[in-house]
C-alpha cells in the first residue's frame, strides 16, 4: 500500500518513526507492508520516490532542517508543490499530518479534494477538515468509494472513534462527555494540588504542553474544534462554533476548586455532545464519576449507551508515537478492508 | 444469518430482547436481519424452527418457566437434545450461553466442537470453554476455516477484547491490570464508606450481585477465570487455575481500607496480566490510578502499550442486556465479514 504524508512534524516523524521501528511486525502479524511514497512540507520541502522513502534517511534529513538534505538517488523529485506531489504520487492513501487552522481548514481541506480527485482514501490527524468540513469531505468521498479516516483528529491514537463507530456498532450513543484537551486538565489537576491558575499556566508552558499563547487552550477553542469532529461522528450532526457554547477555564480559581472538593467534586473542562447540540465549558463532576479521576496530560471520553450504559475510555491525547499510532491504526484498517 | 442459542437465562433472554427491540435498526443501520432458528436450555425444553422463532413468543414462554408453552406451528420441532438440534439446525452461528462451568467447561466445550463440525461459527457468553481450552477450540475453528468470537466472557458487552485486538491493532501491549468482578468491586467500595466485610457482602447478596455461596466471587475465581481468558485472547498463552496466583478479598479489613486511604492509596481486587502470567489479588492502588476511581459493580481493564502507554477501558461487567449486546455484537463482527 502506497501512502503519501502530508506534514512532517511531531506527527508526521512520530507515524515514519514506527513504520520504521514496526516494519516487520508490521508484516508479519498483519501481511502489511506499506510504502511511504511521498512526503510534503509547507516550508522545508518535499520528496516523491515512486519505490518507497527510506524512514531513516527522512528523520535525519527533517532533523537536520530541510528535506533537501535526503539523500539523491534514481527517480527521486524533489520539492514538487504539494498539489503537484499529490496529482503524481499515485498513492492509494493521503495521510493529511499538516498544520492544524479551525477557521478555515485550508490548505489541508484542498489537498484531501485534490486526493479525493486523484482517487486516494483519506486519513487525516488534522482536525481542521474534520470540524469544518466532515459532510461534504464524507460525501465527496462516497462519490468516489474512498474511506474518510481520522482516529487521530479527537485522542490521539486512543480510539475514541474506533470505540464509539465500531466496538459499540449495534448500541445507541445517545450522549458524549469527553476531557478531550491534555493542557486544560493538566492545568486542572495542578490548581487541585494547590497552584493558581497562572502558576498552572507558567508550568504547562514550562513543559511544552501549553504555547506562548495559550488560547486556543485555555478558552476551549481545542476542545470545541475536538467536539465538532465528535458531533459530526457520533450524532452525523453539522454544527458550527457559532452555535456551540464555548468557555474555557481561564474563570477557574482556586476558590472554585476549593468549592468543589468540599461538595464531593471536581472541576473539568467538559465537552459535551447529545444529537442536538454540543457545548464546552467547566463543569463539576462528581468524585465518583471516571472522568473525575482522569487526572494530567490524559484524556478521556464517557459515551452514554442504551445497552451498556456508560463506557469510558480513558488514554493519551496528544504526543509523538501516539498520534502517529492513529495514523498507523486508520491505514492498517484500510488494508484489512483490502484484504477481504 | 441463522442463529442457533445454547442457554436462555439472564444473558439469552437479554440477546433476544435486543433482536426484538432492535430489529429494525439492526436491517436499516447494517443490513443484518438475523433469524434464531433454535433455543436449547439444560431442564425447560428445546425448540428448532428453520423459518425463525418468534422473539416474544420465546420470551413469553420461558418467562412461563418452559420452553413447551411456545405455540404450536408447523415445522416446529420441540425437545430435541442439544445435539441434535446443533446437528439439525442448519444454523451459520452457535451461540453458547449456557451455565458456565470452570473445572471442566463442560457441557458447552462439546457443543462448541459439535457446532465446528456442523460448520458454524461459535460466539460465548459461557466462559468455561475459553478459560480452559481456548488453544484447542481456535485450532479446531481454524482447521474449519470458522471464527471463535467470545466479547461476552470478561466484561460483559463492555468491548475490552475488541478494544485490544482490533482497536489497538499494531501495538504491543506489555501488561493488563483489570477489575474484573463487579461484587468484589461493590463490596470493596462499600468498605471504603466504612462498611465492614461482611456488611458489604450481606448487601451484594440483598441486591443479587453476589450468590448465596459467593465463593467464587469472593476468594477471587470468577476473576481468575476470566483472567485465563485474556492471558490467551491478549498474549496467547495457555495458563491454567493451578499456574496462577489467585486471592480473594476476605482478608481485606476496614484497618486495610483505612491504612491504604492514608497512603493515598486504594485497595481493588487486580487481575494482573503479563506475556508470562497472570495473577488476581487485592492491590493497593494509588488515587491517581485510572483504575482506583472505578467504584460500585463496574468492571475495568487498563492495557499497557509501546506506542498510546496506557488506555483503560470502564464499563459495565455484567448485566442482561449488557451480555445480551456482547452476543449481538459479535454476531455483527460475523456479519461484516461476509459482507466484505
Amino acid at each position: 500500500m502506497k501512502l503519501a504524508l502530508i506534514g512532517f512534524g511531531t506527527v508526521g516523524q512520530g507515524f515514519v518513526e514506527i513504520l520504521r521501528d514496526k516494519g516487520a511486525a508490521l508484516r508479519d502479524q498483519y501481511g502489511f507492508a506499506p510504502q511511504l511514497v511521498a512526503v510534503a512540507t509547507r516550508s522545508r520541502g518535499s520528496l516523491l520516490l515512486a519505490s518507497g522513502l527510506d524512514y531513516d534517511a527522512l528523520l535525519t534529513a527533517i532533523a537536520g532542517g530541510h528535506l533537501d538534505q535526503y539523500p539523491d538517488m534514481p527517480g527521486l523529485q524533489r520539492n514538487l508543490s504539494t498539489e503537484a506531489l499529490i496529482q503524481q504520487c499515485g498513492a492509494e492513501v493521503l495521510l493529511e499530518a499538516g498544520t492544524t487552522d479551525l477557521q478555515s481548514g485550508q490548505p489541508a481541506l484542498d489537498y484531501c479534494y485534490a486526493a479525493l480527485d486523484a482517487n486516494m482514501h483519506l486519513v487525516l490527524a488534522n482536525k481542521g477538515p474534520i470540524a469544518l468540513a466532515y459532510n461534504e469531505l464524507r460525501e465527496r468521498a462516497q462519490a468516489k468509494g474512498k474511506r474518510l479516516l481520522f482516529e487521530g483528529t479527537v485522542m490521539a491514537g486512543t480510539p475514541s472513534l474506533r470505540l464509539a463507530l465500531q466496538a459499540l456498532a449495534g448500541c445507541t450513543i445517545s450522549e458524549a462527555h469527553g476531557i478531550i484537551n491534555g493542557t486544560t486538565n493538566y492545568m486542572l489537576t495542578q490548581m487541585e494540588g494547590g497552584m493558581s491558575y497562572s502558576e498552572a499556566l507558567a508550568q504547562a508552558q514550562a513543559l511544552g504542553y501549553a504555547e506562548a499563547d495559550p488560547t486556543a487552550d485555555v478558552d476551549g477553542w481545542d476542545a470545541a474544534g475536538k467536539a465538532l469532529i465528535l458531533a459530526a461522528a457520533l450524532f452525523n450532526q453539522k454544527l458550527t462554533f457559532a452555535n456551540m457554547t464555548v468557555r474555557g477555564i481561564s474563570q477557574i480559581s482556586l476558590e472554585d476548586i476549593h468549592a468543589a472538593r468540599t461538595a464531593g467534586e471536581r472541576w473539568k473542562l467538559i465537552a459535551h455532545l447529545t444529537p442536538s447540540g454540543a457545548s464546552v465549558q467547566p463543569m463539576r463532576i462528581p468524585l465518583a464519576h471516571p472522568l473525575a479521576g482522569v487526572s494530567g496530560g490524559t484524556n478521556a471520553l464517557t459515551l452514554s449507551t442504551d445497552l451498556l450504559g456508560d463506557v469510558t475510555l480513558i488514554g493519551a491525547g496528544a504526543g509523538r508515537k501516539q498520534t502517529g499510532f492513529a495514523l498507523l491504526a486508520d491505514v492498517l484498517e484500510l488494508h484489512r478492508m483490502k484484504q477481504r
